[in-house]
């Protein structure tokens, strides 16, 4: 094992907070494998990069040689989706679950090691437990500390119903904690609450509270926005390696250098190198790293030669215009987006350029006059031979 | 059975509210008899004259053909008290709550009879109940539904503690309901909120709502409080026959009227005719009937005759000085009572009194010199040959 001082700044990269960092030095101290736990929701199996901050960050310590727990919450699942607003989900089968479990397996081997990979479902000890120990779990926390969770007192101040059960999960999420004897736990910002009350419940039970990480949440495409599939601003890891690679490149510099933080696997000191150079080398070099990661490296480079041949090819100019257009939540068709671009005078004339094979997004001819622009990108669209711009949508 | 105009009026009797009483006429016109429950802790099996009042309701259905389902909460008593404030008492075990539900029995045969009258104890369901099935039930209400229990919404807006497994409570008893499909259930004004709960997860479940009847909380011996343990102004029904007719026979009129349409099971006609003679022929008649119920006939003759028998020997005029002495909660020493009475002129001087056997309460001469006096309590104290006074505490 590393010397604990390197392994801390290597778990620290791009944390949110860590509670307690003392604890956490006391821990790595051991020189011990340690329990590293993260918790998934079985219901949503297509991870975006969003997702994979966390996962990034338990491979960090798959490399410091401790031992990951990827927790499917499949009892939660199965009973029905707690943070529901006023709609209650369908429960999902015991079925659906294990698919769902399989098909996330697949997704996070992409960057976990299998090997080191231990995958638990909280049914095993949650399925078994009795109402009677359920309520003596419930017991150990009031009402007042669970009305803390942001969400909930936002959604009681502001009369939205709270059904009594999300109440309780807060608990189950934090005894999983004390049935796996977990030294850390990893989550989102967002998680902070819930991960906490795993250190209090393991303080009540005599464990030694879990040292709680939490991973900022990754911002989407468009800049402000967090990273989601209702937004529209996600690069899903399952997508096609073109489009992923075009979407990287269709970042602002000060998002790619967060991205470098949370994403990439290369060294501090290698992501200061690339700070010295043009940063479209380095965006493209992130983009073939991300893409290498979930295609494999012939893929990759692959995608990156057409990414340079289609702005070859369309011998798109160095320098050309930027417009920002607002297309709204729902996205824009591309016959308008053309016309508001001033890059035909109208949409008749889109439309018919369309037909004719004379329209392109970043190089790549685009006939179908049905395609839906979403705001959070930045392409280069070209009519013809000579009319080009730089479109961002918002 | 009764017509049910005649059934709905003996019901009527003393109840605080009925909801609703619609639902209650058809439900007796159905001409079946109906599932009556009233639930009780098992912790607490000593009754007083308090608890009577739900028992002798839930007699009176049982007078009308219906069928009394007494449910014992003991999975509740297994798990700890619900509605303790910071402290949480240690839970009963199953032979605690076994040797409860006996006690419990043999007293309230006393009024109802055994055989028309079904035992249960929620632990046959709830005990079997698995943490999930609980989770869903919880899923049917709100946090904010539950904050409006009265006693729950001072608490949380005081800061004092609510621990979760409270706001499970409501849903456990009226669940119990829905296990029982419960026609009517019975409970305490305090008990409204819970018994409503029963209401709403029938409904949700398909049954037709359980009509809810709420009995008063009967006003101790003091003529203010309600009648409890912990404040001292109660008549246990294994109480001594002599010290059960002498509290009868210390309460204000007022409060014997209230105790006659609660406690008595004279009709409204013969309560009538007793208003129209001397208000203390009505409690010797209150007190004799009481005694009765809990002692039978012979003791309860016997008590009434030993009673005027004191007040005979004791020559105690008719016409004395009536005194109100504030004692406190913890009550005062008989020898600081006599001398706050006027009746000696320092404690000493009472304390001889005392050991000469010269002091009588309601007649019965008192040698214990650390006798205490609770509040709620009027008596005729005697010093001597002459000396009297009707003391009232508070």
């Amino acid at each position: 094992m590393m010397p604990f001082e390197e392994a801390l700044s290597a778990i620290k990269r791009g944390v949110d907070a860590i509670l307690l960092e003392e604890d956490l030095i006391e821990k790595l101290k051991l020189g011990r494998p340690l329990q590293v736990k993260a918790g998934f929701d079985p219901t949503a199996p297509d991870l975006h990069l969003g997702h994979t901050v966390l996962i990034n960050k338990l491979r960090q310590f798959q490399l410091l040689g401790h031992e990951i727990i990827f927790l499917i919450g499949d009892f939660t699942g199965m009973i029905g989706d707690p943070t529901g607003k006023n709609t209650t989900r369908p429960p999902l089968t015991p079925e659906e679950v294990q698919r769902n479990a399989q098909t996330y397996q697949q997704q996070i081997f992409k960057i976990l090691d299998p090997e080191k990979t231990r995958v638990v479902f909280n049914s095993q000890w949650m399925g078994e437990m009795s109402a009677a120990a359920l309520i003596q779990l419930t017991s150990r926390q009031t009402v007042a500390r669970i009305l803390e969770r942001e969400d909930f007192s936002k959604r009681y101040k502001s009369g939205q119903p709270i059904a009594i059960h999300e109440f309780i999960y807060p608990l189950i999420q934090g005894y999983d904690s004390v049935a796996l004897e977990a030294d850390i736990e990893l989550g989102g910002t967002d998680q902070r609450f819930n991960l906490l009350m795993g250190r209090e419940l393991q303080k009540m039970e005599g464990q030694t509270p879990q040292t709680v990480i939490t991973m900022p949440l990754l911002v989407g495409l468009d800049g402000t926005q967090k990273m989601s599939k209702s937004q529209g601003n996600y690069i899903g890891i399952n997508e096609a390696p073109n489009e992923m690679f075009g979407k990287i490149m269709s970042i602002s510099d000060e998002l790619m250098w967060n991205y470098y933080e949370l994403l990439s696997f290369k060294s501090i000191s290698e992501i200061a190198l690339l700070k010295e150079g043009h940063p479209r080398e380095a965006k493209s070099s992130l983009a073939s790293e991300l893409v290498e990661r979930f295609h494999g490296l012939a893929v990759a480079e692959k995608a990156s030669q057409e990414f340079k041949a289609r702005f070859q090819k369309g011998q798109i100019p160095s320098d050309i215009q930027e417009i920002v257009i607002h297309v709204g939540e729902e996205g824009q068709g591309i016959a308008n987006l053309l016309k508001s671009s001033g890059l035909v005078p109208s949409t008749s004339e889109a439309l018919r350029m369309l037909k004719q094979g004379a329209v392109r997004i970043d190089g790549e001819r685009i006939t179908d006059k049905n395609r839906v622009i979403k705001p959070g990108f930045e392409h280069i669209y070209q009519v013809g031979k000579r009319k080009f711009a730089r479109v961002k949508t918002t």
